[in-house]
């Protein structure tokens, strides 16, 4: 697992909220595994995690699987392919790992908290879950890994107990593919997910490419299809570049990026552009870092703190 | 602890139901404990444990124990003398150890998520839990060993809080012994329990015998009187007579189980005749197995997984 | 983390009620750090708790912390410096560590469940936490330790996402502080607590003495002005002055305390000196203790059981 804590700073903070706030999150992961006398692998996992503004320390729904040399297939809370692509994530910058730069488009991953945390279906925005439960849901995620090619396959089913025709209309079970290939200094990866979230027609498409200019600087760029929610709303969540680069210089890790998302929803008081600029300072078994945004709401959001594996 | 996953076929699904899904549990024990230095153990026990159809991974409730050579204690969320007898459950097969040759009556077990889950009062089923709450449940076993007899006493009070003349009609503690003992290839067991899951006047009882022909085949035979849910409804759970058999081949294991359950209050659709067939197949640290039944509901009922214990 | 369990008696429990129950608790700290190379400690805590009453295993929101050489600051679910002051619960006796000779007011501390649990302000007993939902509560708490000094500071927010101002009239952020020094026989411990349990103008102090006779006994004052409840309820909690002392005679040692609690808001019944003795017998890796008090209440209340640490 691992902790992380700091001060988070927003100056779109509304009337009457803090700008500044301390951050902190705290992952356990709980892991059982055994291996057969013919060399194949069982385990799982079950999660604990705190973030602050929780009530309390919240349990995973466990993720069961099975590995045997380069195959593996998850099960249950399993992770899915489209958020497991390679270099999705690599333009977050700052000790919480964020950016504009991630994909902005609905879709689903494992799951850090019970299912259905967070989603509340009788205030009307519960746009892709079926009636604010979510306790039946069965992941399916099988991973191939050949040298330095990845493929990954995913089936997450809202509700296993049903048949698919049963399912609320407008609701259907997400699948997704991601690939990815790393030769010499360029590392390529491309993913789709349809049904993103359960969202009927929600499809979404992913490219990326990052070059190790060399051992201490890479520069990559990500392109991002974001899907549609067209589950009753007719929301095009439109298309997104993000262009990323950072370069190490002894301990100091400096990190930028910078992302234009032309969405389609986009009201007043919105741009189309937000960037951030960030640096990590390696403490020698924990990381210090210091990051700075300018969001697709104009706000400036900045963050100082320490992340730490264990 | 231990994981199991495998898929699981049901053609007695309702219409609009899947008649397979996945089936998963994760089971996590996590123990400490500490030893005197007169040899006297005290320790406790918290489990957390997720099956498929939760929402996330449960807690239970902890249990407590002290034990000194062949005697042990047990308080809290403690085992019950009832569910500990020896040969109960052996008739079950299938990587979810399973079968209708186990109790069809109604009593308590260490409890492996929050006291009171899954019982819904307002509904007008709570038959025998006090007013939905089983918050202040407080058990005690007692064990004791000697070369190959056994012999548990236990005590689950519903609500220690208050006088059991405080308790509300019908709901009194439920108290329950077994024994059992082991002579050469011949295992008997007894046990009765008063009271089973609090019903005053739900009193069951168990006879078994288990004979091992050689080192790789097994038979037996389980009687069970599955007791009276007396309070207010005046259901007679019947009586129940169960065969088994298992035996080994290599990694190969053969097993068998047919039923009868003598229950007055089935209804058309229902027979009182059960059986199963399954087979287990050892990985060398963990076991795929298969299992195929024709249920009471004269549904056929199927499995195949795989389970491993880390 | 430790377990224990016993008898508790209080033969001032209601009509209706029991007179004896059984007592119980496991706590698990699941804990995870790391060392930088230059000496820095990162770290977190879990806590997983059970106690009779509760429906489940609890878990407890999280703490991170950094510690260096003497220097200790923690984050999230903090200490506080008045609940972490030195000698407070000195006068405690009994497997449960419990007795009137504790403080009266009303403070917060590490909750060891959910933030918000256990309190109800549905039925107007909500004196001192936000519209019963403490989740954006954030704690810090900085201690440094040189030598035998001590001191702590810490400050908890009851809710970090609003500004000051924005918060319900009468509730403020707890601010505490805690000094202590043990020089030879003799240790001294000073502490004050503002706004108390987040109740604007609950401002509490602490003093106290403990000397050391011999390797063997020792005898202790405390002084507490316990605060007031001033949120609309005028209850001021008045002043209490704890004696106690102990002294270990091989296996067995034995404790007592006698306190005087000055309340202005004591009814009919209530007396203003609570006394109590206890036993404890050390097993040797457990410890077996009996306590018997004698309450503000004018009940009598014992116990008897065993403590272990794992």
């Amino acid at each position: 697992g691992y902790g992380r804590f700091g001060l988070n700073y927003n100056d779109g903070a509304a009337v009457g909220m803090s700008k500044t706030t301390v951050d902190m999150r705290m992952r356990l992961n709980i892991d059982g595994s055994v291996e057969t006398d013919s060399g194949v692998t069982f385990g799982g996992r079950v999660r604990l995690q705190y973030d602050e503004g929780n009530a309390t320390t919240n349990t995973a729904p466990a993720m069961l699987y099975v590995s045997y040399e380069g195959i593996r297939v998850e099960v249950g809370n399993s992770n899915t392919a489209y958020d497991s692509a390679a270099l999705m994530y690599n333009s977050e910058i700052g000790y919480t790992d964020r950016g504009a730069g991630d994909p902005q488009g609905a879709f689903l991953a494992y799951n850090s908290g019970p299912y259905g945390d967070g989603i509340d279906c009788s205030t009307g925005t519960c746009l892709y879950t079926p009636a604010n439960d979510e306790s039946n849901r069965m992941g399916i995620m099988a991973s191939y890994s050949v040298g330095d090619f990845n493929v990954r396959l995913s089936y997450i089913n809202p509700d296993q107990t049903v048949k698919s025709s049963t399912l609320p209309v407008g609701v259907k079970a997400e699948t997704g593919i991601s690939l990815d290939y790393t030769f010499g200094q360029i590392t390529v990866s491309a993913a789709a997910v349809q049904n993103g979230a359960y969202v009927d027609g929600n499809d979404q498409y992913f490219l990326g490419a990052e070059y190790a200019i060399n051992s201490d600087a890479n520069v990559g760029i990500l392109y991002f299809d974001n899907g549609d929610f067209t589950n009753g709303t007719g929301l095009d969540e439109g298309e997104q570049v993000t262009l990323y680069g950072n370069y190490t210089q002894g301990a100091i890790t400096y990190k930028a990026y910078v992302s234009n998302w032309d969405n389609p929803n986009f009201g007043a008081g919105m741009t189309d552009t937000a960037y951030g600029l960030g640096l990590d300072y390696d403490l020698g078994g924990a990381r210090l870092a210091a990051d700075i945004h300018r969001t697709y709401a104009k706000d400036t959001v900045a963050g100082l703190g320490v992340r730490f594996d264990f």
